[in-house]
């Protein structure tokens, strides 16, 4: 079959193919309607571009597409959501761009979709050099209030599971020989999925619900850790004011992860995991562990100045400060 | 003053920065809180992108800021928006953008704002070759329901102003040379203001409510010119499935805007126009046209084919056919 292009398409074909992805009732009109259920609405825009987040070589379309609207819905999981509406998706293609690479991202943003909820709602798309994908998705607010800032002193410091294998699976998927044979297959693979089809827990909310005591607050200090785990703790503790205290011996790692200041680095600040890290007083923490096994301590919050303070780290408590950054 | 580019600046001072421009409870935080106001929700995606929809040379990044809002704005109303809650900005910056272009593009921003309402809610930023704007804008659904596929045959068609300014005013300023010299100053600067800082009317729904008799129905035909006008009356026609009749004795156009294929091409098929162009029963035309002198009478709807049919058109009522397109 001749490959398609979106210049030979034009853009009446291109957006009447792009319409099939969406609801029939929203097709051809200027806006999307969203009926709101009363609740406040919980909005996050993420973008994907080019070169800087991805490109052919180490991200599919599909998983580009998935990973798109997943990034969106750990920032929506993060703040409390508790149903996903749908999105809205701004998708700028140089005017050489195969369908085929076109109609596979859609088809990994409705394979998310069908996971975590919400429909397509609407969008725009254009011609330009660099691909770009920007994703709205819209929440309702359920009744966890999670907030940075609602982290408190005596609280104890969790995450939903491991980090630094994103990073791990983005490192073996840039290289094009899998330089470092010394590593696990297990690992290996883990990596790899972590990297191209991550999967924020979509019951981890009904779960810290179920271990809540009826007389506790619903307000709840968490952020997910996808500019990595280090930014994210730091990022509580300076929206909430307090002291965080990390805690090296309480870390989970994957069963094969290497020994090693490398490593460390990876697992700190590694970025594009998505879990989420949050603060929960004592009780209430310990009931979540029992019911959720993913869920673990990893340090605790004590009155103090807003900084992360690491305890039983190797070198001396010290980690290279190497801050997730975009630019 | 030294410039200063982004890259120095680093990530953390540019969203410190960029903070600025939003509302303080919103800054900070994984996700924007949209508190609803129990109406549905109209929601809208629009994309600038750098070498496809401006450039410095064309567009100042005030301007940039302006028309990426007011984009969305003109869709928003036509929809039957009676309320812009907010936006959420991804934008895609060159590390070595200079901070006073970002700034700029705010400032355009927010002076659009001020005009129609709403704050920035929260977005995304990242770098990225080409510059992109994507503004996805959230209003609430006023008592019109504004729908391409509402106009009813023997209804009037009907437009809030002029066309082809716009694509007039890009021509002059792509062009470094005025080599248009033949042009009235008037239309010039019109031509430019309407490029470069397009106003869609904000009161124009209160009029509309206000020649409206109780007894009819709130669904009316609509969409804007953002693509053109002929564009525009063709989505009209094929959203509501009847024949839009399209008078050109009856299209009024600028003071000084010549006679001539070339200029009937730019008037009918220039886009970038955000007028609305609506179908209204006759009554409630004849009565609006009364209160809101910018609105004109430019055809009618009838029983047929989904298609546009021109009467009195120079040329064998023929027009080249030139679709607006993104690609």
């Amino acid at each position: 079959m001749p490959k398609e292009i979106i210049k030979d398409l034009g853009e009446k074909e291109l957006i009447r193919r792009l319409s099939r992805y969406m609801p029939c009732n929203q097709t051809s009109d200027d806006c999307a309607l969203l009926k709101t259920n009363r609740k406040d609405l919980l909005i996050n825009t993420d973008l994907m571009v080019e070169n800087t987040h991805f490109n052919d070589q180490i991200l599919s379309p599909k998983d580009l597409g998935w990973k798109s609207v997943v990034s969106n819905v750990s920032d929506l999981l993060s703040s409390g959501c508790d149903q996903i509406l749908g999105i809205n998706v701004g998708l700028v293609l140089p005017s050489t761009t195969e369908w085929k690479w076109v109609k596979d991202v859609y088809e990994g943003i409705n394979e998310a979709l069908c996971d975590y909820g919400g429909t397509i709602l609407g969008g725009d798309c254009s011609s330009g050099k660099i691909k770009t994908i920007c994703i709205t998705a819209f929440g309702s607010q359920g009744q966890l209030k999670m907030r940075r800032y609602s982290c408190k002193p005596n609280e104890v410091l969790l995450t939903t599971g491991l980090h630094g294998l994103s990073k791990l699976g983005f490192i073996l998927k840039s290289q094009s020989l899998e330089t470092k044979t010394f590593l696990k297959q297990s690992l290996k693979s883990d990596s790899k999925k972590a990297f191209s089809r991550p999967r924020p827990n979509p019951t981890i909310l009904n779960q810290i619900i179920k271990a809540k005591r009826d007389s506790i607050s619903n307000k709840i200090g968490c952020t997910d850790s996808s500019d990595g785990l280090y930014q994210a703790i730091s990022d509580l503790a300076y929206s909430s004011g307090c002291t965080a205290v990390l805690d090296y011996l309480k870390i989970r790692k994957h069963k094969y992860w290497p020994v090693g200041d490398l490593w460390d680095k990876y697992y700190f600040f590694g970025g594009e995991d998505y879990e989420l890290i949050l603060s929960l007083p004592k009780e209430w923490a310990k009931e979540l562990m029992k019911i959720e096994q993913s869920v673990s301590e990893i340090g605790f919050f004590k009155k103090g100045k807003a900084s992360v303070e690491l305890i039983n780290f190797p070198n001396d408590n010290k980690l290279p400060l190497e801050i997730f950054s975009h630019f």
